[in-house]
């Protein structure tokens, strides 16, 4: 059975160390959350995913959902009753306003807890994780009757909600969309349209599932301009209880390469009674907005996955037996040395450590910035906040799940044969993590949301600020010896960053497909380069902190030989990034489509 | 449902052009392996992959294999009707010996072969591949009277073969394997044990298994010296007619993540009779001599999975519509763009593409000098084949399952939502493909052995002839314009394979830690020259064959720019790996194993 572990001590390190989170005390919700209080938060949290999530997760795997005959789904075993736990602990509103039932406190601890709760079982915390979605964009958008009507509810985890934007024959390029809104005369829709890939579509745990659908009204324009949002309650609410069935229903599960535990429906509207929310044709507009914590929480998982199979391949390492050191048995006693005494191994189990501890900082980063963002009283500190996310969702989300994939097969790989038997579980976690590329836009799509639109935005304002951020860190540590084998990478990660912009600048103007043929492995640099930035503030932080003689000098250590792996075996990557990006896209675009 | 056709017009490039076949006509079997005669049987081949073997992939990937109470197996519906089309065809003798009732072509043949079984349906084509190994071991190492039982009719394929090496606790450090052999008296021995991971183990397809089984004499030595490999029919044969069931079961078939339509078997030897091939104790030896033809085989199947995938993410991003063209619409009288018109589309394709060419042509060449081996009477030639082969055969199987895997899963990136869900079956391609980074030495060991065993044989005799061959083929085309596009890369490339072993050379004999920390970087880096010397082989035939007036030109064109492809976008990547390797152990080895 797989292992799990919830890094509360990493993420305490980050919020004491790193980025102190006191800090931020003038925000409101941010008093509530003292050091201590956080750590028993999360403590308490990571008692729920290592106890009651985790245990379901292969089981859920093997067993999946299934369609009733009637449509009604049935989840795996113990999936209802870890929901109800985690509903009943108040998991679901932590971050959510108090005026609607939720504790207020600061959105960085939900999206710490998305991260435990994905490494523990993603399918099951998916089904929390849309709601969570859903409720953030009726709170953005909905009327103040139509989030007094939902919000509550699902905040109380007592209703569930979803998102239903994909088509059969539309992801990607939501202005094909053909889902049908008419006007009902009484302020209502009748939606009709079959959406598909809709992640707890259908399931047992709630009264009552609230959808968010993406429509088109009779006679709206074409295209992305056409399309507005709904809101479809499958059962119809008056006085705030559930009534009348609507006409909505799951038409089938999807047989997925993982995630099983999740049902991901077809769900057809036949006539369905739905509301606006917020403006006619507007509804991208209004997903868009939420669209930054959705692909962050993506960008969590990928870390999610990378995490607990990390954690699984070093504990198979150090217990199975193969083979002897290179420089001679380390355990003479035992018939053979464990594995991890192998330097290929060793060189396997850091690459991922390394990345996982850089990613998490990057996330823990990324998500105070989103609480500056929509808590800030300051309006310079709320714009350079958005800035920023903006920026950095793309790379988050791109990067973190292109390589959280990667490292979960690199985990199952030191389990040689038996991480292919799906008994091992490191089957799933490479299952699993690979959905996490794909959905809330594809990584290509990330990498052109980064390179066509963050980018330049606003001058390039974000990318400057980003730019100096990590420059001005350079320059301050420049004189510290003990920083040397950080800062020395990190600035020469900067430079071919910084070279693969200006080469973007002067060449893709012009020639729009140089900047996409560029744009994933401009992403990926961005990436390296920002979790470069990440080491560099770790090292500091755990310098610091071993010369103030406090914390766990072991686990200081560890942090700056971890650090120091990524400045030496991640970071070269850059180069060759930008060797990429500067061919251009002309051989790539001279292909003839026939000569593929 | 997946597409698939075989590659036979690239292959016939490869053998008419870059490594005329008509060059070995003094080996035996060539002379009747004219152009002309190679062309027919590979289109006969190709036929049966797409018409039989393709269809059941995706059908026999969802029904996997049942094991029966009674301990028999039932593969897939088709499966048995599919492998009698293959023994009826000839094809598992073809390049088998005429004495014992093969073909006698070149091994050459079988191995391109192999790679359109592996793509059409790997699962099926290893019932056939693993009795082509188990062959190839008992003619090498049977004594005449075993060669007589067994071969003729494995070569007939009414009786099949298994390999048996891994127990639940070893499988690379196979020293440690406790299955026993008690000698009966008789000259045959009692097998006892348990076997696990046992490909094609147990089925429904012949009437006879031949299971080659590693196993302890009695008295034997500790460690890997004291290991024998035994012959055990799972009926005993007498009279060259199977009789009573010998003491050899299924105990169950493994649940994988993929290669559902094999099954993989645990097998338990109660003191079934087995006899002896090759000398006491020399099993392991046995089993080496016939590790490259195994491993080569393994290479082939990730070329295999990236082939397959490649051709049907080619086939959806001509047909699915999402987006315009970054330099406006290329069809504007459809509702949107096919998404082939996507630079970072391309990209990805193209990097497929680049990777699918020039692994075949490593293949084709590698398998040319096994034939050059095993069959010229030029003791010299022999020996520099052999010497290839050992080199070769590391990075073929590693570097090409490694990047095989990763483009199924760039592949099936393609279809975005589309591609997780299983009736896609690009799930399955990445599934499948998964298993060949694994078996026949996981990939780690295939890095060391090159570094470890390889790189320092005979003097570096091998290594240095490669090196010689690539830097005189970049000199003799140094004055050619239309080629500065390949041998200049290359030779950057080739400059940092050389610098990376020299660097070895320096820091590996006295620290033997610093060759492990960079063995996996090191196989990837000598594939990227490998691999890119077959695209400058390729580059200059295609050249040729132009000027020439002969050739498809739009082939030879597409040729040309698939190779600058790789060498802009993929050949960069030689110098992080290069920096990597020369960082050493240092930091990989200090962290303490309590802190990963």
């Amino acid at each position: 059975m797989p292992v799990y572990k919830a890094p509360v001590d990493d993420v305490m390190f980050l919020l004491n160390d790193v980025f102190p989170i006191e800090r931020h005390n003038n925000l409101p919700g941010f008093a509530d959350a003292s050091p201590e209080t956080v750590e028993a938060i999360l403590t308490e949290g990571a008692k729920l995913c290592e106890e009651v999530f985790a245990p379901l997760n292969l089981p859920g795997d093997q067993e999946g959902c299934v369609r009733n005959a009637d449509g009604s789904v049935t989840t795996p075993k113990g999936f209802k009753a870890a929901y109800d736990a985690y509903v009943a602990g108040g998991w679901m509103g932590l971050s959510m306003p108090e005026a609607f039932g939720g504790q207020g406190l600061p959105t960085t601890l939900n999206v710490i807890l998305q991260e435990f709760q994905s490494s523990a079982n993603l399918a099951l915390a998916m089904y929390a994780g849309l709601t969570q979605g859903a409720i953030a964009a009726l709170l953005q958008h909905g009327s103040e009757d139509v989030k007094q009507t939902y919000v509550p509810k699902m905040v109380a985890g007592t209703w569930t909600g979803t998102m239903n934007l994909t088509e059969s024959h539309c992801g990607t390029d939501l202005g094909l969309l053909k889902t049908k809104a008419v006007p009902n005369g009484d302020g209502s829709y009748a939606i009709s349209g079959t959406k598909i890939f809709i992640s707890s579509g259908e399931h047992d745990f709630a009264e009552n599932i609230i959808h968010l659908v993406l429509a088109r009204i009779e006679g709206a324009p074409q295209g992305t301009k056409g399309i507005s949002l709904f809101v479809v309650p499958k059962f119809s609410v008056s006085n705030g209880v559930p009534g009348e069935r609507n006409g909505v229903s799951c038409g089938s599960i999807e047989h997925k390469m993982g995630i099983h535990g999740n049902a991901t429906c077809v769900i057809n509207y036949d006539g369905a009674q739905g509301w606006l929310i917020g403006e006619e044709n507007r509804g991208l507009n209004a997903m868009f907005v939420m669209m930054n914590e959705a692909r962050l929480a993506v960008g969590v998982q990928g870390l999610a996955q990378s995490e607990v199979a990390y954690q699984n391949a070093v504990a198979y390492a150090k217990e199975r037996l193969q083979g002897r050191a290179l420089t001679g048995p380390a355990f003479p006693d035992k018939p053979a040395d464990p594995i991890i005494v192998h330097p290929d191994v060793r060189r396997t189990l850091l690459s991922i450590k390394a990345f996982n501890e850089a990613a998490r900082a990057l996330l823990v980063w990324t998500a105070l910035k989103s609480d500056v963002a929509h808590r800030s009283s300051d309006a310079a500190e709320r714009q350079a906040a958005e800035d920023h996310m903006g920026l950095m969702t793309p790379v988050a989300k791109g990067v973190l799940t292109d390589l959280g994939f990667d490292n979960a097969v690199k985990a199952q790989q030191m389990f040689g044969g038996h991480g292919y038997i799906e008994e091992s579980g490191m089957s799933q976690f490479v299952r699993d993590a690979r959905i996490a590329m794909i959905y809330e836009g594809a990584n290509g799509i990330q990498a052109m949301d980064l390179v066509g639109r963050k980018l330049g935005k606003d001058g390039g304002r974000a990318m400057m600020a980003f730019f100096n951020e990590v420059a001005a860190f350079c320059q301050q540590n420049a004189d510290d010896e003990g920083m040397i084998a950080f800062t020395a990478p990190l600035q020469k990660g900067l430079a071919d960053l910084q070279q693969a912009t200006m080469w973007f600048m002067q060449n893709a103007m012009a020639k729009p497909d140089n900047a996409g043929a560029g744009a994933t492995d401009y992403m990926h640099l961005f990436g390296l380069v920002a979790m470069g930035y990440m080491w560099g503030r770790m090292a500091r932080a755990a310098i610091d902190t071993k010369a103030r003689g406090e914390g766990d000098e072991a686990a200081m250590d560890a942090k700056l030989l971890t650090g120091r792996f990524y400045m030496e075996r991640l970071m070269p990557d850059t180069a060759s990034r930008l060797a990429c990006i500067t061919t251009g896209a002309d051989v790539t675009m001279a292909m003839p489509m026939e000569a593929f």
